[in-house]
């Protein structure tokens, strides 16, 4: 029996579930399947809670007007909070590494997220990015801004989007620095690989 | 700063999101932030397919009124399928052992979905199971089963289940068959577990 059968011929409810499940990134068919029959045995309350979670997550969420943090209002939180230090400006590549700084507790300036790195072999260049409104922002008046920490990631885009915004920023002005990298804390040497060794070895510091 | 910074204090629609996707088993919160944000990335049209598929699943799908198959008709394809043969009724656990079982396409007669495996110390006894169910269809006009193959898995509850169900249906007149356990093909002696290896040379046949 090389042809279907006959139930199987027809795209049911679960199969499209499994579908629209499996099209998630990690979520392979096997996993989709199980997914959907889970949803299935919590029932209907369950699953409304979800697609309710969805469509407003992807209605109302929105880029903050300033940062283009990801925001419900027209600022975010963070451009919003008088406390934070107007004259610092960390730059990252996207909304997942705001967050990750913010978990950190270490940084209490502003932000400002680009949506992605320079790729010019897949087509992205400045243009692509949120530059612009990262120019725009620091030529508006009013703008305290005094140094900007580029914490695009220690990976050969991140540092090729570094280096280009170093040059763009630092004629206008601005102080701009860089994270450092190195051997992560609960690393060992043993394990690390060459460049970051390396790196950890160039950006040593007195002690 | 041991208090939440100001913008986490309300629940955003990300935040949300987060929290219903984290409520899927296997889905720790990390991974449900990396999916948020994928399904942000992906946009409206997106959400909104899985949010359908979502609700669509749970309000459309419900229980074959013969098998107890999820189906989103009265009867399921496999039911409705008059080239099965009527006369030997495999029982299984859940609907995804039906489909696993199908996907072999060893087997072309119908089937009888329990729901579940007798469980005391649960409080799952063979009321909680669609056992009943079996048993009216067994009994019903018309009703062509000879042989009932019980393929419950080869867990202490799936024994349970299989011997409650053999000691119920043998004294009604049918022939009840257990599915063979041993080696799975392809396995390997050194790797079995005991239990499977005594089980491979418990149930050894003739050559």
């Amino acid at each position: 029996m090389s042809s279907p059968l006959p139930h199987e011929r027809r795209v049911d409810p679960i199969a499209r579930l499994v579908q629209a499940l499996g099209r998630l990134p990690g979520i392979g068919e096997k996993s989709a399947t199980r997914l959907a029959f889970f949803i299935m045995r919590q029932g209907r309350d369950f699953a409304q809670d979800l697609a309710t979670a969805l469509l407003e997550a992807t209605e109302r969420v929105g880029l903050c007007e300033t940062c283009m943090n990801l925001t419900d209002e027209l600022q975010c939180g963070i451009c919003r909070d008088a406390r934070r230090d107007p004259t610092v400006l960390c730059v990252v590549e996207t909304v997942q590494d705001l967050r990750a700084i913010e978990r950190s507790r270490e940084f209490a300036g502003q932000y400002h997220v680009l949506h992605g790195t320079l790729a010019p072999l897949e087509g992205i260049g400045p243009d692509q990015l949120k530059v612009k409104e990262l120019l725009v922002r620091l030529r508006a008046g009013g703008c305290e801004v005094k140094e900007l920490i580029l914490a695009t990631n220690p990976s050969v885009e991140g540092e090729a989007t570094a280096l280009y915004l170093q040059k763009l920023l630092t004629p206008l002005g601005f102080e701009v620095t860089r994270i450092a990298s190195g051997l992560p804390i609960g690393g060992d040497l043993e394990y690390a690989d060459p460049a970051t060794i390396s790196r950890a070895i160039a950006g040593r510091r007195h002690m």
